[in-house]
């Protein structure tokens, strides 16, 4: 077998295509050369892609776990056809070819951190540990690891399950700490959907690159859990679809527009309210699948607001190391993904 | 009535949203004291739009026009509902609202420079003189323009088709300039669509700002008449979609993997190729309507790629001004635009 590093050889349809973009993956156990192998132990489905398979199975478990199983078999891949997002898993490293320089070893227990929509997956156990009501899925089967693909090794000192939810999400807060970095200190971050688990690692990242934060929630609840945690100087309701009440709400918890404006909430419709509260010459990053590029684009220019718009990169060099840091050393951060992960929200 | 300066009051459905991601706005004539009403002459489809239309129609003129009077005749504005994209239109003054502060006197012949996705429209003479076959639609009716809208005077010393088409694009040289300039001299630049108009006004721009350049087309012809305008100081052959084919490209012509990366193509599936043709640490800028957000974030995941990703904002101050310097001082520009409406394609 003739490998590509990123596995341009594991694409079935169609011809040509990266394997994100792929319609159908080869999901087939015996690896390349430049390749490892992967024990699936757990799947991590992205929030938006598992919001739309609940919502639309109207909160049936069984429907869901089918509908996951079925994208699966017909693509080699864990897919959301609407979002086209996938998630990410755990496993144990299985084989590795001879090629291969990702650095790991059989035994080695992993997290990928590319995208599910990209690995190929083959799953034995027709999912029957899952109920379909969760992110979190139990999972056997086979996974591939291409050349240039990316993975850690889940450290001893943090349970599994944790460990996974906060590298699924280590992209935000690396490129929140990046951009804000590039602001004189003292900027002000306000961060979209900041108690869940990617808006408050970037509220903590922000917050110890310098920043003056805000977080901007939906409901009570929420702001209440983001309080107690302290992860953000200030908290904020807002309905995020709702462009003028988030723009007020940033402007009155930080006593002017953001500078970096963060966008966390795994719903369609937050794009304008995130421009309109960004200040002039400030960033707005989006890191939810679920932004629309069109109205991004033309709601800054309907807008007239000279403002920088990022596509959340999920891979910044340091990202996985950075985000387990934050784990360990703010205390708000564990205490909230321990409860994002028995509550299965967020 | 009161007004809003990013023109709330006119949205009809759903409540609450921004002019552009309204279902429908109100596009009656009576101006508010912010407003201006513009006499409209002509329509600028967006590409993407257009193309979108002529494919679904088959090229069937006289159905695009419909589809068209429909688009309008139901939400109050011309944004196609399947791109979310909408173009821009140049009118005359009408009537200047007491209060309106965008400086503009009745008679003045102006450009719209926020998109027609956002902007009131009435149009009377049911698109009698367009034959669908364009993006430029000659059209009577009536628009609206709001406290917080951009619109440029046309030049007179310029023809108005060809204000209009360079104003359209006038927000991707004006970006690629900044991003450019962010780089050291002698930055390596390619333009993926660089024979099309905000193509070959991006090429312009990056080499004034320094850089070293090449334009990525898709057939020999686009080739030939990129080589012969002189915009660009490479030009390569690739599919868009084909990622490997295009960082292969690029990589050859630059002798390395490109700093900035603009992509200016209206076709579907052109993130990856972009991804992969951009050197660690170098920015894409995506242009084209049809990026899909999640295929460039999941992308330059899936490789591993440290690259920062731009949404293209059609706004940036001064962006109409350096369009038309840009026209005005390089013969290759204005050539390839006057080529460019001759034939009605790019």
């Amino acid at each position: 077998m003739t490998t590509s590093p990123v596995g341009l050889h594991r694409v079935l349809a169609p011809a040509g295509s990266l394997p994100q973009a792929a319609e159908r993956l080869d999901a087939s156990a015996a690896i390349g050369p430049d390749e490892v192998r992967l024990r699936v132990e757990r799947l991590n489905l992205d929030a938006a892609s598992f919001r739309q398979l609940a919502t639309k199975h109207d909160g049936d478990g069984a429907a869901v776990r089918r509908e996951v199983l079925e994208i699966v078999a017909a693509r080699g891949k864990m897919q959301n056809p609407v979002t086209g997002s996938g998630g990410m898993l755990v496993g144990i490293v299985d084989e590795v070819g001879p090629e291969s320089s990702l650095g790991l070893q059989p035994g080695d227990r992993v997290a990928t951190l590319v995208s599910l929509s990209l690995t190929p997956l083959l799953i034995t156990d027709g999912l029957a540990r899952w109920d379909g009501r969760s992110e979190q899925v139990p999972a056997e089967g086979t996974a591939i690891l291409f050349g240039r693909s990316i993975a850690a090794r889940i450290p001893d000192d943090l349970p599994g399950e944790l460990a996974m939810a906060v590298m699924d999400v280590c992209g935000a807060p690396a490129l929140t700490a990046r951009v804000v970095s590039s602001y004189p200190p003292g900027a002000r971050v306000a961060v979209i959907g900041g108690a869940g688990k990617s808006g408050s690692m970037s509220l903590a990242a922000a917050r110890r690159a310098g920043a003056r934060t805000v977080g901007i929630v939906p409901v009570e609840a929420e702001a209440a859990l983001l309080r107690e945690v302290g992860l953000a100087d200030e908290v904020a309701l807002a309905d995020a679809r709702d462009p003028v009440a988030v723009a007020t709400a940033v402007e009155r918890a930080l006593d002017a527009p953001a500078d970096v404006t963060v966008v966390c909430v795994d719903v369609p419709g937050c794009e304008h309210g995130a421009v309109l509260s960004t200040a002039e010459g400030g960033t707005v990053i989006f890191f939810s699948m679920a932004t629309s590029f069109s109205a991004a684009a033309l709601g800054a220019e309907g807008l007239a607001a000279d403002v920088t718009m990022l596509i959340g990169n999920g891979y910044v060099p340091g990202h996985a190391e950075l985000a387990l840091d934050l784990l360990r050393t703010e205390p708000g951060v564990r205490s909230l993904f321990e409860r994002r992960l028995t509550d299965s929200t967020g």
